[in-house]
């Protein structure tokens, strides 16, 4: 064993899975938990499935996130992508490729929040993989499956024309937290107790700019998703859905795409947004908003009323692509590799 | 566009999952494919899921192995964990981690080979995700979901004495064909046409030698399972099951740690592999035989009779671990960090 700290390559598989099966509780709805070849659910007559892949330097820096922050993200990432069927997330099997001279600490300190996060989601970790990786690389990968209760998935497909575009959770918070951090702010700062801000507690420290870089920093390195609100939706009748991964507008025309209809957003129904966010980032706040991504927040098109939770910020109308106040925007925000050309 | 081969960096996302959506055909099972944020899967009352991943340089080289060869191992490698459950394949979800340098042809045809082989298989490809990795990074990630049909799955935990011991499926190539390229044999050759080879054939050049290293060198790069043998056995009342990633004695001694008992196995009955394997790797037959990793033939435990093509290889007793010929065995095989100490 080396002296440093421990290592991936100091332990071996057996005991680090001894060592982090006990953070990943079965549950009823899991016959067969990590461990044997394969997991087993209990399933309904339709399982939603989605996966997605956190790599460090491309996904996270650790100068700015813990293990805990990763398995935070992954998790409400992938979540949130079932939520955004109308589903209940039910279970994920989660994946960590790790360069052997990773610290064993990292990979349990991970595991560890994920259980514990996933609990508190009522969703059950029942399985995955260990896999060494060259020098430097760290990735994470998980897979989320959720249960549809017997209703249909709300699709991307299915907006018309006089349907309400409407928003459940944030918008643009991930992208200032991220523009905070590359202007050197203290990522530590996303830890600040807000119960400490209060203003009604006598003697708090109470600063309204602060408290919104505080959320912006908070939401990207630990990112929530409003889940249940995916469901909510669902039994509400919305006609589209989908989560904003990479930005309100690439996502809204995801949405615009698929459904053949044009979403019409008003700036003037995202002033409590742009308001946090100009305290958080000044000039910034409108482009956060706009195309800001890893916010996983639910954008979903209602043929009737709104439901509670959900802010009306736009309706569809007939044509392509999103306007904001009558005026075409491109559909810009996250491309994972960045180019233009077609495939040869 | 640069001027050398197309790379990921010069296509977008949507042009990319455009070219490759076509490969992964829709079928009554899957209600939603790719497309939307999450797949939408038809399932019984148990869904069996596990995932496994492959990294360049770690579990392959572009020299050995195009990217067809790797599409075809990450689905056996998943698949067999599926059936070693007793289950029948039903949808996967695919995951890219790729340097955004990579040739945009790998990745076009890793997803056609892997949409032909799942096809192939009855296996639907349901969705997947797509990240950027540092420079020179390559990985591959898969998830499988099956159907147990009504069954009970096939535990670890099953085997008692008086079970037989039996495989299904080949022992041994996979490490045979490895030692062969590390040898420096071409690995064109696990292309070779059997049928040219048919002793029949008047003219055909029959070199019982090279036949087995085609062999061996075709299981390493492109291994088969024998995924209809997984539901067989559980049809058939096997008590135990596993797939065989890891070798022989190691996979054995998981059946043997579950159970609470020793497999006891007999080289006289591995003789026909054992003879195969002499022929293409000569000395290294045994060891590649018991400690040979990546095969994904079937490793299961019967209390009656073994079912057709399954060969028993011993049985099991009471005690623990793995003997041959009534000698303890260690249970050496592949363990992916290779450390040997315990987790702080």
């Amino acid at each position: 064993m080396s002296a440093g700290p421990q290592t991936l390559a100091d332990v071996s598989e057996g005991t680090l899975l001894a060592r982090i099966f006990p953070f990943f509780p079965a549950g009823p709805a899991v016959a067969v938990g990590p461990g044997d070849d394969a997991a087993v659910l209990a399933t309904g007559a339709a399982t939603v499935a989605t996966t997605d892949s956190m790599v460090r330097t491309r996904d996270w820096l650790d100068a700015w996130s813990t293990a805990g922050d990763v398995a935070a993200k992954l998790l409400t990432q992938n979540l949130a992508d079932v939520a955004a069927m109308g589903a209940e997330p039910t279970a994920v099997l989660v994946s960590l490729m790790a360069d052997p001279q990773t610290p064993a600490a990292w990979a349990v300190e991970f595991a560890r929040a994920l259980g514990e996060q996933a609990t508190a989601a009522g969703v059950l970790v029942a399985g995955g993989d260990l896999s060494s990786a060259p020098d430097g690389v760290l990735m994470v990968s998980l897979t989320a499956l959720g249960d549809l209760g017997g209703r249909e998935p709300v699709l991307r497909s299915g907006a018309r024309a006089g349907d309400a575009v409407a928003v459940c959770g944030t918008l643009g918070r991930s992208a200032a937290g991220l523009a905070l951090l590359e202007a050197g702010t203290d990522p530590a700062l996303a830890d600040a107790d807000l119960a400490d801000a209060d203003p009604a507690e006598p003697g708090a420290v109470v600063d309204g700019a602060s408290r919104a870089r505080d959320a912006c920093l908070r939401h990207h390195l630990r990112p929530t998703a409003p889940l249940a609100a995916g469901p909510q939706a669902a039994r509400a009748g919305a006609s589209a859905m989908i989560d904003l991964s990479d930005g309100l507008l690439r996502d809204g025309s995801r949405i615009a795409a698929a459904s053949g209809v044009r979403l019409a957003l008003e700036s003037a129904l995202l002033g409590e947004d742009l308001e946090l966010l100009a305290r958080a980032v000044g000039d910034l706040a409108l482009e956060c908003v706009l195309a800001g991504g890893e916010e996983h927040s639910l954008l979903a098109t209602f043929p009737g009323a709104v439901p509670e939770g959900w802010r009306r910020i736009g309706h569809v109308v007939a044509g392509a692509g999103v306007t904001l106040d009558g005026e075409p925007q491109t559909a810009r925000g996250w491309d994972h590799f960045g180019g233009a050309g077609t495939v040869a």
